[in-house]
């Protein structure tokens, strides 16, 4: 089947990072669901793996994408999840068997780079060359895909309109991720004073997760005012720009709290100097959590005795814990209901500018990209 | 008033670390209680407290002691948590007002160290020289004591005999961190590999919790052979000689958790190079829990990325993050009902024999020497 796809070659030529390419999709196999893409979310994890070779994460050239919609058009023999017709979210694979897995908590699947940044079966040819695919189960940047059965939910009952599918793209991804690491692994409630550093689409969810249980103080921390003045509008209780506080946000986030400090501290920028002072002004018996990724080497230098003393926990968030299934659903339910308005945050591209989209996202001026394949 | 006590002088003389001394007691005030010390426990803490200065440790001459049971004699005006006459178990105190004291998280307070390190308060005198008090609130090393009443927990109801009093003697702080570590802080259940390394008071009670809570597999690991047979008797399902197992205890846990790590760690050491191993041994979305209290300057250097992915989370117990007016009476059902045999654990010594004591905890002859004081 001839499809098209944004094709990420040999990482050390810039040019070739991206490149939108007419290639050939083999047959749909019984694991697999024919997807017909609506709508590709753009996440910076996908710029990361464009340029990154090595160990688990298989060979170039490489068809990425790891959230995404679309319409079922053919299923595997094996495949229950879905049936021909159907609308599906495209979300994080797992192995399905390993400890994590059985016990509920897919995004800490034992396989989990193999299975997601693994992809070495190559299903895709241009001119005789293999590609690979499987990119979280799915490789999303293209019109087509075969997409694996652990990577799908289906949500045929929520579709309302096209504008449904744009809005519900990122789901598998961004907007879960942020939200359910506040829902889900934070498990916050009322009491809890949360900060959320760094307010893209992973950081703004989290504001809005944080409002929806009612935290009783939501802090958002960014540089940007636009994006600070958006988490106001979307649960921010306060908000720090950390251009203005000097990067002394520890002082900010403890005067707002009374001296006490965040009960939880949630970090989506990946950015060490962040991270240490917000282990800082967590207080006693608070969490940590990293949810942005910092880069490979970035290491956390902890006093074992002065940690200890303070009860805090720190924790990482892979897609917040959440089990697909059960938190895209939600998401969507939440969305239906007005306390979730992940519309805020879409732009929508045709997904020949995607580099148009690329660049507008990591200049700041859209927040989460979304490519419309037809 | 008259009193005995084991004074610590300055830390530079090896010597005049621990002197048994006749000073005198001030009279007891508003919120404290004159307790008639019947035994105390001996903790490494003590040891390491004796030459610990400066910051918030208070001034030398102190009198150090934090595990103890005794008879109340005297009470000051504020005190409502007993009367003359009735039996008292020590623990550590806190402020009672800081927002981790009211969230029922007092061994995490904000001001731990200056409540129980701090000791300022000058309330013994020898000559006319000051001595420190208030070594966790209780300074136990004498035979009589003014103590904090937030220090205080009633036992009177649980007293049937002498020998009761010698075996609770390390309910506050020892066998309440080992114990609440896992019932409380790791909150384990039946389907927990839990391991605990260091097989001390501290790890035991560890062990004989874990079993308790029924967990699937309990792991003992230590370097002496008798305290691994201990560890079996009273619940442990394996264990691992660090020296038979070359140091690779993690290619040991592996082997018994058939390769999923455990879900719990506690390291009761404060040995990093096993505080490190255990990080690596922790099966993803297991709990690292530092108990043992390593060097004031040891470091763990975390991978951020490689951490995050793994689900691990990392904290550190203080007590086991009880409330000693409820778990020290949970400690004596189980141990009245059999469950927490804490009387093999112990041995008592006459309090003028402490050094003989000191010298048999440090080599591992006795476990928790206890003192008696008349």
């Amino acid at each position: 089947m001839n499809i098209r796809a944004i094709v990420s070659h040999s990482p050390e030529n810039d040019e070739a990072r991206f490149c939108m390419e007419d290639i050939v999709l083999r047959e749909t196999q019984g694991n697999e669901l024919l997807v017909e893409i609506v709508a590709s979310g753009i996440c910076s994890t996908d710029l990361f793996f464009a340029h990154a070779a090595g160990g688990e994460l298989g060979p170039f050239p490489r068809v990425l994408g790891h959230e995404g919609v679309g319409w079922v058009r053919a299923i595997g023999r094996e495949v229950t999840v879905a049936a021909v017709g159907d609308a599906v979210s495209l979300s994080f694979a797992s192995c399905t068997k390993c400890k994590a897995c059985i016990s509920f908590h897919p995004a800490y699947c034992h396989k989990f780079s193999a299975v997601n940044y693994g992809a070495s079966a190559a299903y895709q040819r241009a001119g005789g060359e293999d590609l690979s695919g499987y990119f979280f189960g799915q490789s999303s940047f293209a019109n087509y895909s075969n997409v694996l059965q652990e990577s799908v939910v289906n949500i045929s009952k929520w579709v309302d309109t096209e504008q449904d599918m744009y809005n519900y793209a990122a789901l598998g991804c961004s907007f879960q991720s942020g939200s359910a690491t506040v829902t889900k692994l934070a498990s916050v409630g009322t009491e809890d004073s949360v900060v959320i550093m760094g307010l893209g689409a992973v950081g703004l969810s989290a504001i809005m997760a944080a409002k929806i249980q009612e935290c009783s103080i939501i802090i958002g921390v960014d540089r940007f005012e636009s994006r600070l003045q958006l988490a106001r509008d979307l649960g921010a209780t306060h908000v720090i720009n950390t251009i203005e506080a000097g990067h002394d946000i520890a002082a900010a986030v403890k005067s707002i709290t009374s001296g006490t400090g965040s009960t939880v501290t949630i970090d989506a920028t990946g950015f060490m100097p962040l991270i240490k002072s917000g282990l800082d002004f967590t207080a006693n018996k608070g969490k940590m959590i990293f949810l942005g990724v910092p880069p490979l080497d970035a290491e956390m230098n902890l006093n074992v005795v002065r940690f200890m003393a303070t009860g805090k926990s720190i924790l990482g968030s892979m897609e917040g814990d959440a089990i697909p299934s059960e938190h895209i659903p939600c998401m969507i339910d939440w969305f239906k209901s007005g306390k979730f308005p992940i519309n805020r945050l879409v732009r929508t591209y045709k997904a020949e500018e995607f580099k148009l989209a690329m660049t507008d996202m990591k200049s700041g001026l859209t927040i989460k990209p979304v490519l419309v394949w037809k």
